[in-house]
């Protein structure tokens, strides 16, 4: 089939702080021609999370850094459209690594995508069952390993991670209180989610309002944000308090990340954890998770929103305004409706 | 029994950074006369431990604040004088909190002491079994949890724990490698304790010769001493890494602690995890601790050194002494020869 153009977005500066225009070039080619074993996969949704802001550095993180040239590696659900690949099928909807651009080739090995299970959604896909909800299930059971009663903070709480483990919290018996940016937001985690409360770090004393709603102390943080918050957190944590740290999205953009907390001996004090996870090295049992999250989403007990921006053009905008505290859940870009159905 | 002079040393304003002379007052008084249900105990040795310097702040720690008046508070070995108590005998080697003083009352109840095991040595009791000891047992074993092969690194591996975790580490069949602040201590710690390398960090570019002794990366750091350490460590920690933080003697003279590492996302990127730990919640497992390290010490596998400092009077001095590096192991103060042998 011809004449498919391929509009991709191409990481082309690195960049140091934001992401800026010039970070970026978009271009458009004609899509590929699938060779023998190969697919064409079309993007329908694309995925925009934190951690692609790590990628684009130079220095490795958990995975090689986007090379210069190539498109934003991005996790996306498409369709495939041409397959001369016996994994495939036409019209197949599939998960996987797709990248900021309209068409990429799937095989059997490197560049596999996997079948998204019948009936599922696109956008639950990439968010409540995705990366940022799986994040949330392992990270909180399994790293931060919260016990009824205990109270649980999360900051970032209206976002596609923290939103889901201040519900896994309240599900767990736990008290949930989240952190985040706006009056909105705030009010969605507190009254649509069921948290316990949530502060408004940017119009309220995060301090006075965390001992507040925190009478007997911090049990488990989750953090997704990093940054001064946590060396407020730190000064509340109970004994026996654990920290999960999940990423540090308020520094990413800074030229160099800000020093940590001068009071890392409240660890010491406390008996307290901080530990670190990547949600990959949970693959194994994301099919359990996904089943308990169900469950709890068909016990109308657990709830997820995504905020879908049209357009693979816009990507770069919506990518920033993550940064800024623009989106409330999970941030997706609709690139194209399924052709096939 | 009349006519014992009880010097003691108070601490009679609370240091703001380093313990001036004017926070500390020597003052004579008879000894106290023991009531009935009571003993008197004549202190022999006491251990100097940097955690002393954050029972004199006024924030309570793990325990209350040394009241302002009071005794300094520190652990030590003593001998029974007197006794009014069934539990004590006059004679008995005894160890617990006695302070910086000559003599103390001790009852059953809030003031108790520990009958020393026969044939234990007062200087053991406070090293090697000891609190110093017991933190090196617990901290590495229990918290870091060490496997063979890995890498251990260790500051403050002079010191009276730093050189206990990395003999034991030895023990587990790591690899150890120390950093201290002189070439007698490192040439200590290398040669004689069996170190795979030990670091001069006063000397030595501590980040590249870390690279160099720790070619794979490090796999468990047991912090003694917070400060800019602990950002170099996170550097090349190894992905599945732990720190556990034992203490930050290199701020507890300051002011304010210094602004914790710039590098927390390290643990994300590698799931690392940093824990602290307090000796005391391990009290029930201490004869176990013991009755291990005795075997080693016996097969002559782990070795401890003492620095002893003669009279009272010295104390203070010696304690300051502790956080300009100039001990090498554990630091005691020799107070009185046993009267009753």
């Amino acid at each position: 089939m011809a004449d498919r153009v391929n509009r991709r977005i191409l990481l082309v500066r690195r960049p140091r702080g934001e992401v800026e225009a010039d970070c970026l070039r978009l271009v458009e080619a004609p899509a590929p021609d699938p060779g023998p074993g190969e697919a064409l996969v079309r993007t329908l949704y694309l995925s925009l999370d934190p951690t692609i802001r790590g990628w684009m550095n130079e220095e490795a993180t958990y995975m090689p850094p986007i090379a210069l040239g190539d498109p934003v590696r991005a996790g996306g659900v498409g369709e495939v459209v041409e397959s001369r690949c016996e994994q495939y099928r036409v019209g197949q909807k599939v998960f996987g690594l797709l990248g900021w651009q309209d068409y990429s080739l799937a095989d059997a090995g490197g560049r596999a995508v996997q079948p998204l299970a019948e009936g599922s959604s696109a956008t639950d896909a990439l968010g409540l069952y995705g990366i940022t909800g799986l994040t949330a299930y392992f990270g909180l059971l399994d790293v931060a390993r919260p016990r009824a009663g205990e109270t649980v903070v999360v900051s970032g709480a209206a976002g596609a991670t923290g939103s889901v483990v201040g519900q896994i919290a309240k599900i767990q018996g736990c008290r949930a209180v989240g952190i985040a940016g706006t009056p909105e937001k705030c009010s969605w985690v507190r009254d649509d989610l069921g948290f316990d409360a949530c502060i408004d770090y940017r119009r309220e004393d995060v301090a006075a309002r965390l001992r507040e709603t925190c009478p007997q102390g911090i049990d488990v943080y989750f953090d997704n944000v990093g940054g001064p918050l946590l060396e407020i957190v730190l000064d509340q944590l109970r004994q026996g308090g654990r920290i999960a740290l999940c990423g540090a999205i308020s520094t990413y953009n800074l030229p160099e990340p800000p020093p940590g907390p001068r009071n890392l001996m409240n660890l010491v004090l406390r008996r307290g954890r901080m530990e670190g996870f990547l949600v990959l090295d949970y693959a194994a049992r994301f099919p359990e998770a996904v089943a308990k999250m169900s469950e709890w989403v068909a016990a109308g007990r657990l709830t997820s929103r995504v905020d879908v921006v049209e357009g693979l053009e816009n990507t770069p905008a919506a990518f920033r305004r993550l940064f800024t505290g623009g989106n409330i859940g999970k941030l997706l870009v609709k690139v194209a409706e399924p052709e096939l159905g």
